[in-house]
């Protein structure tokens, strides 16, 4: 089940003569990672040419603007959808014209101390058409005295923190950039002998561009006519990579650090059998998030695994909901429990996560409908305390269930007859791959344990799901 | 994956004070049988209501059209969508005005002597406004001399031949009818003391109505204020329902004749094993329709299933093609191999169907790409060799590659290194539940053994795909 | 001032190979007689192809839409708006498709036995898509067991009463007919060797056509590939063409019955001074109709002419009405005074018409407060004092002012200080070109004197506002 | 005929509950100064809304968006149309958020030193978001470090040159200001007790406001809810009021430095008639714009008036040109001649000015095919020799045809018998109303003499057709 909302997407390609063509492609394989509005900017050399609008990437683009979108490299971006700051002008990449020329910018991730930077851009005078952080970075940059573009860009990011996988187009370059603790991915690859960066490998799969190796942590790249350069210019820090990539946002058939997703699930699935088995005669997932570490747990434990929950896909974003005296669908929409698998069994359901609670109470609820003797839930990563200030856009802590409730609690809430979660501990070891000694040290669980990597300094930014500005 | 369209699926409600809302819920739970177009007519007992429009349910329908849909009676339809006629005249239900008032109709299934009937009725002088077989019925209504609106229908209804399972609605009455053979679904249910009926069982889940029994082959039900009768009024005919239901169209949680068609799908991924058993590493499924038969398949030989196949559900109507030169995307916008999970692997690749042979053709091409050592394709249904007359949208017959080749011959094309098909006997046991004397009788086999149960005497509809007039 | 609103322009042309791009210049030069909606339809010998919509000419067609409107020949239709029968599915051209093939009409006029022609033939099943009476001409044309084409038209016509300026094509041919009687007008003319027909000669001026003749009350023209024939195959009756064409509807550059519409108004606003001389400092038109009557008002008494009231162009169909707490705007949204002409002075205002007399009234009450010393109404036509069955959607007739009351208490009503209508014998002056003896007999002036033409016998017509059916 | 293009309209509004749709009234008075977008910013004293778009006034806005403008201050903008630079970013109000909040700009006139402030801007790092000068205010104001909005204000315009008229909005106040010279008019009046500001007089006459006075050049009002108080902080400058606003722009109902433009262009034509009188049958006006000047002349010389030419005016802006080989429809669309009134007589043509040449040679061709003896053009203004830089839509200079031929060649060229300009002196005599001695001295004359009141310093300037950035 859909739970969480990730930042967004983005792609880049230099050099290639069906650019934009390759973008719209990319974007459209990156379309789980952004269903609000999605956007390409192209150059010709001399000029940035740009569509960008609100809606899905097949809804956004056709023949026409795909064609307007002149030139040998691009841009893209999908961005997520939350009520109150789905605005047009916040669609990216952002487009802007200041005193060196043009530049566009898509970002993945969140600044932590965009709303201090912004103050102060005001203060001296500076002039904000979006809600959006990424607006900062263009005005550090305008506002830079460096005289190349890559160093206006690198002394705008030395001010920034937080979280931001970067894509930056002008008439002559193509940049990308990733925060020195590499919270969100950033992969780089190549097709038909030229560059393509994306935050997920499953954006080459279509466009069948060969993988070459993540865009490493702290790195920022250029890539014009010269080539491509890569850069260190940040002080190092230690790597803080985003565990949730893993156990939700990412595509099954992605790789990130080297480790196929469908497989890490699977594997977290298996560990949670080890840690939480269950004695019953089926396993259910809840799809399409929970299938592989439902296969993973069921195979394990040799239970059989049954499609006892089916997902619908036609839910559009304008669904009626009928007047509450009708119908409370609520969870209905989209899942339906199949009464014949269930009728009188004792279940296993695997979901990967539990966020405020509702949706699992509601899915249970409705699986002891379809006449299950015994639920039992498992849940594939550890219970989330804290909330994401990276680009994941959780609820306030207060709202997460596992920060008020004890285990015993929320298994009492949800109505499970038992719950379980995967620990910390076993979700390295699903990443690390059998190895007992995790990288853990690499890795963002503040979600889970509260350490950030980051600290928080602006104060507003305590409310993550508000607009920053 | 999919490849045939299902003509159409139908709603009726009558008596309930939510009537338009809850045939809104119905249609989307139906949308898989017609994502093309999708509308409502609702009355208030003195006019009839309509809202019709190309697009999928939760695009056609928002808040003011369904307010709009006044009353306590409303039928719904959903449609396919093919190119050619994909015309806004031909979205139902049909609504027309008459010497004795307003009457609409929602219509699943096909006429077999549509053509001749029009041809008859045009000499006569009536004026068409639809290419659908429908509006013959409706001007057979109009032009009846009988006394009473059931009786016209009747009337109508006798000189039609082939599929239909039809819901009319007059600012009286709903009338649900179904041809003596039964080649389509339709049931009846019950929600809050209002009759209902659907195409599928699926419709009563989301709105919680109770199933009652299935519409029989040749009956037709009057529902007013003096509540359901019944009547039988044609000649007894040999039931032929349509055995593709359950092998590909109804939702995996409905259920047709008692049986649940999840289930009735993994029993035929079963018997296929016994029939055609693979020594392999893993099995996969073609996602989403191939992979009841997959689990099934999987757990009948001992052979782990893995999900190297994965689906992308973001696909739009508009998705733009890019230039032939650039990349042959086929199938790989829909699915896409995950290779770690494939390589090195001898892979049963489990699909419901194959039609033409391109796309399972292309499918097997991307699993050897991702590095399988074997690949045995397994069909859960018998070679399809003939079109199909009575609702479902087939290729004409030499475009089917199981009427043109043989079945080493359809291996050798689509490349896989084993082949096997479900036997007939096969899969009316699977449908039969173990029993080994299948109700074959009771079926349309057309599709596989080219007996048809009603004769097909219109010229031009040996050609299905044309548009009929 | 717009007061009454025409029923249609309709427009021809065969055997051009720029049918459609003409039909549209047709159009748009016949935009005035109906701004509800525009529609062609042509044909390149085999088939009929259409573009309907609501909206004006301009706003209804755009380059791809001509484009697909292919072959050399077509018909096309502009329709009025009134509030209630504004529906999409009233637009015309109609086109059917029936027993003999492809039909599409346009029609300007009205039948005045159409509502039990209509009844007639749904008792005999037939049924209607539209609510205009255009649709009972095809459904007999449809019923017809004539051989050719045109004795079925014939045959249709033979049964219709009242005011018919029809335009028909089929893929082979062009026809055109006008009732009888001749209410309204219909022209020949050719343009680079095709021949063309329309409602007025100013959809020549634009297409550089030539003008020919009238198509005479009575007469049906077959165009095809052999040629233009002309029939006369109704009884000969006595003609009634509409007076108002001359009075308002028609453009000023069009000519009627050889004379040219902007000299005649002229010419009665001439009739008018001499009827109704005043003593007045200046003359002000009330703008865009009144003006050619108050030229020749001012001329023929030698009192200066001035631009006291000043139309605006802009308004749209969608004027937001302020709340009436905050503004009555009335007429002041489409004429504004321009007091400095006005202040002091004693004014004639010439109008064409009045209808209900509440626009005159405000229009009086507007060039009071910019200051005039005395108001003079005057008229450039009889009193309305009955309404039209014939094509122009005049109001019921006891909401006719001059239905009611005297020409003294209009004078009350309207607040003017003295009021003159031309006289049925002015008018018929001025039309017949300062000749003692008009052509009275040859005109309909129902609507100044209640001699309907042809009888009223259908019912509910006697409403000619509400929708027929 | 509509030739030159205005720049803009502005009004604003404060204090009253129904200010936003006050604002529309306005505006929709004032849409002959600009068809291309609209725009209304309200304040509900706290916070902005906002409305814009590209479309005519009733097109952009209706019940909704109307009542979404909350409030009980507005200010409007009404934006003109051309190729190149129709953008919807650059629609108005311009509405920002800056560090002291945010701020609403309407703005009629153009700047000429905009390029060189928007680079000095620009340098220090501003970010512009749209093309137009209108921002280079609002960005000075954004680095203006002065205490209040009043003072950033006028520090931001004392750096401005060349013309504007500009109405301010921010949550708590409204203001207006004029540029030294008085370029473009903008006007004070008073409704129900509140203060409105509007670029002409008509706009108070829709919505019944009182004319106070003309906001002076050089003038800054600030209103808010301590009542309005008047600022001059700007050095003196000579008045250089815009001559064209006389001659062609602002409508004939509104009146300017206290004379009502439509008595001062009829006063244009008599002056006209004296320097240049014609020995003609009739006098034809070119409509709408000439049609004063016309009556003018044609009283002053006693030659009777005629409609000669009619003005369609259902013109949208997506007309289809026919292809060329078709037809030449040029002005066609436009104005058709009435050849009975034309016929045979000795036509004098008045027209208000001649910027190509290219209209009028069409409108003199179409009139000699109507069958004129002869046609004498005149004009009631000066020859057009020098490009406007204050806000008035030119051709660069060379493209006037009086700047590169004499005027026996112009005549030459337009294909008329005589031509005749009105002089400056005779432009200054009609505006001063009969004295001989006119106030040349207070009105901006430069596109007749090239003096020009404001020195054009930047470069790019010296194309004005060219997007400014």
């Amino acid at each position: 089940m859909p739970k969480l909302k990730e930042e967004c997407g983005v792609f880049g390609i230099y050099g290639h003569m069906a650019a934009s063509n390759l973008a719209y492609l990319g974007l459209y394989s990156l379309q789980h990672r952004g269903q609000e509005s999605a956007g390409i900017v192209s150059t010709d050399g001399n000029k940035l040419f740009h569509h960008r609008e609100m809606g899905l990437v097949t809804e956004v683009f056709d023949e026409e603007s795909i064609s307007g979108l002149k030139g040998s490299a691009a841009i893209g971006h999908v961005r997520y959808s939350t009520t109150g700051s789905s605005h047009n002008k916040n669609t990216q990449p952002l487009l802007i014209t200041y005193e060196k020329g043009e530049l566009a910018i898509g970002h993945n991730g969140n600044l932590t101390n965009a709303t201090s930077l912004r103050q102060e851009l005001e203060i001296e005078g500076s002039i904000f058409q979006s809600t959006t952080d990424t607006e900062v970075i263009v005005h550090l940059i305008a506002r830079s005295k460096e005289q190349t573009f890559l160093k206006r860009i690198i002394e705008a990011l030395t001010r920034c923190r937080g979280a931001y996988s970067l894509v930056f187009l002008t008439p002559k370059a193509l940049v990308a950039a990733r925060d020195p603790q590499g919270f969100r991915p950033l992969v780089l690859g190549e097709v038909d002998g030229s560059y393509v960066v994306a935050s997920e490998t499953a954006a080459f799969e279509l466009i069948e561009a060969k993988y070459i190796r993540e865009v490493e942590p702290g790195e920022v790249l250029i890539i014009n006519e010269d080539g491509l350069k890569s850069f260190k210019p940040f002080p190092k820090m230690k790597q803080a990579s985003c565990v949730f990539e893993y156990i939700y946002f990412s595509r099954p058939d992605s790789f990130l650090g080297e480790r196929n997703i469908y497989q890490v699930r699977k594997e977290m699935g298996r560990q949670l059998a080890v840690e939480h088995p269950a004695n019953a005669d089926i396993v259910v997932a809840v799809p399409d998030s929970g299938v592989p570490a439902a296969m993973g747990y069921a195979e394990e434990l040799g239970i059989p695994l049954e499609m006892g929950l089916l997902r619908s896909h036609y839910i559009g974003r304008t669904f009626i909901q009928p007047k509450q005296s009708i119908r409370n669908l609520g969870v209905k929409l989209k899942l339906n429990a199949i009464k014949e698998v269930i009728n009188g069994k004792s279940v296993v359901v695997v979901d990967d996560s539990i966020v405020r609670g509702t949706t699992s109470r509601k899915i249970i609820k409705m699986i002891r409908e379809a006449g299950a003797k015994e639920v039992h839930m498992r849940i594939s990563s550890p219970p989330m305390k804290f909330s994401c200030y990276y680009g994941i856009d959780t609820p306030v802590k207060n709202e997460l269930i596992a920060n008020t409730l004890e285990i015993d609690e929320i298994n009492h809430y949800i109505t499970s007859d038992t719950l379980g979660y995967l620990s910390i501990k076993g979700i390295m070891k699903a990443i690390s791959n059998y190895s007992e000694i995790g990288e853990k040290e690499n890795f963002c669980l503040a979600c889970f344990d509260g350490n950030y990597p980051v600290k928080i300094t602006d104060e507003k930014i305590t409310n993550p799901q508000l607009d920053l500005f």
